[in-house]
């Protein structure tokens, strides 16, 4: 049973897990890679950068510093940007207790490498110990007015799924698991792609046929990928795929489907990413997909439209025109 | 190749369907059960009770004689509402020419029968056809506006699937094979109880991770039942299953719900019912799906919380206590 844990990471994921665990009767700890913000945090109990509005619970403990975050851990939890996890991660590695499993909540694929959060993990602080991940449609002010919501918990290590399962589920959050670490995250980091493709939808007003029809599509060429990636099939359908898909693209406030909807609404991609200081994280994803889609010989036509909007100079109309004239097809391939 | 085509039906769907196929050079006849309508629609050209506003393409034939109507078909198109099929096709089987083979529209499974649009048309005009189902996220008024739509084309006979994607698709309208005609059939009506459910969601604000959460779990369930009735895994993630579910549960239009909605606002379902002249398919699919899942022994949460909210007295809270507390699951279960 998980009674302690260590929370790397400040964001509004960060700071909905510490939330959830607590609530549980959970010990948490909820550090950050600049101190002077946890700090702030551990005063003000609001996360004012990345979940202004609202009140931290008194129960969740913040702590700067490296070695005594890790301290007294059963589990850790990794909440850091995908691109900002090798740094983060090589910084605490000497003050990371051994054999303590991690779980992560990050989704991405570091570029360059193309690694998963718990490949890039794996690599930095040893294969010696479980990893997981926890994933699902998850838009965390939503998890914070305590509307209830769904996630996965998944490990190769059905024990310790079983473990995180325990801790955060509740009559608010409910917890399924899934031996399909690999599927899991995957599928995490490749909606936020087929989610920019759905906010071109909406900026063009190409209806709600369009917008079923690129969910539908767009997560057939996930699952392509996956099962050539050795993932599981049914983990696609499920609450980290179809569930996290879903809502990527139907959320007004993702940073993902804004951006394709100001592309849809006759913005260069240049002004597009310049109209935000968060990360776009699918705009970099789509590169690293297609570099994985390639290697494994697997065709991605939305992901590839995406790129070529983006990168390649393409129209939003010649992106469209290419999916609706492609070869005919039976819904298997 | 199809060259004529007699569509049974003047509904939204019938007239939609006669739009595309005539765009594609087809001949196409539409008849519909009150000749006094046919000759309007003729008149008008406009279908001013189903699809007001918008001018139907002179192409198209309108026929009110049940004989000349199927004259010279090579393939006949039904387009009639699920539980008025059986006296439709009843009055029309004398006029229907043998062989020709027959694509249904139709989302429903017929009441006390429990039987698929293609099922009752079978035992009705006789097995010694071939029968399919053209089936996705198809919203009449959005392909009228020509707004870029996707559908499936079923059949066990994967030519006449095939020559009814030659006859539909266009630059517009995409149309992918599938020989899972059960699946297909199965997954249209089913989307229209999860349907509701998403209105519930949609009324009471309960956000979009729940909503998201509803779909993948929803289809989870459907999947369940198309499995124990022999349909084929991947349709239930296709344009006809997934496809279908996204935009009957996200389009604001949709029947199943804003019915849905309604209820989530604290009407009855008796008021809510009472509140639409229109038939609300899922209250009366949902009676049926649960005899058959009883039948087949599948457990089917959402289906049941749907039908004790409208037919046995449990409030919308009560409904969604019942799901978040269930036995704790892996995702496959």
């Amino acid at each position: 049973m998980i009674k302690n844990v260590s929370i790397i990471g400040d964001g509004a994921m960060g700071s909905v897990c510490a939330m959830l665990l607590v609530e549980n009767g959970i010990n948490v700890k909820l550090w950050g890679h600049d101190a002077d913000y946890v700090r702030l945090l551990a005063d003000k109990r609001e996360n004012v950068k990345f979940l202004p509005g609202y009140k931290l619970p008194d129960e969740i403990a913040f702590e700067p510093d490296d070695d005594q975050a890790m301290k007294g851990a059963d589990l850790i939890l990794s909440a850091v940007p995908c691109q900002y996890m090798r740094s983060v991660w090589t910084r605490l590695k000497p003050h990371t207790p051994p054999l303590i499993p991690v779980v992560s909540v990050t989704k991405g694929i570091e570029k360059g490498t193309l690694l998963r959060p718990s490949q890039i993990l794996s690599e930095i602080i040893g294969p010696d110990r479980h990893y997981a991940a926890l994933s699902g449609p998850t838009i965390a002010d939503e998890i914070v007015r305590k509307l209830p919501a769904t996630s996965t918990a998944a490990s190769t290590d059905l024990e310790l799924a079983r473990d995180i399962q325990q801790a955060f589920n509740s009559a608010r959050f409910r917890v399924y698991t899934n031996s399909d670490l690999d599927g899991v995250e995957l599928a995490g980091a490749l909606k936020n792609v087929i989610a920019i493709a759905a906010g071109v939808i909406d900026g063009i007003g190409a209806g709600d046929n369009a917008k079923a029809a690129l969910l539908a599509r767009g997560l057939a060429e996930i699952k392509r990928l996956g099962l050539a990636l050795g993932a599981n099939e049914n983990t696609f359908a499920g609450l980290s795929g179809l569930g996290d898909l879903v809502t990527t693209c139907v959320s007004p406030k993702g940073r993902n489907r804004s951006f394709g909807e100001r592309i849809g609404k006759g913005q260069s991609a240049e002004q597009a990413l310049s109209a935000t200081d968060s990360v776009v994280e699918g705009a970099a994803t789509c590169v690293s997909v297609l570099e994985l889609a390639g290697k494994y010989d697997v065709e991605m036509p939305i992901t590839q439209a995406v790129y070529d909007v983006i990168y390649g100079g393409k129209t939003v109309q010649e992106g469209i025109q290419d999916l609706m004239t492609r070869e005919l097809k039976s819904e298997g391939e």
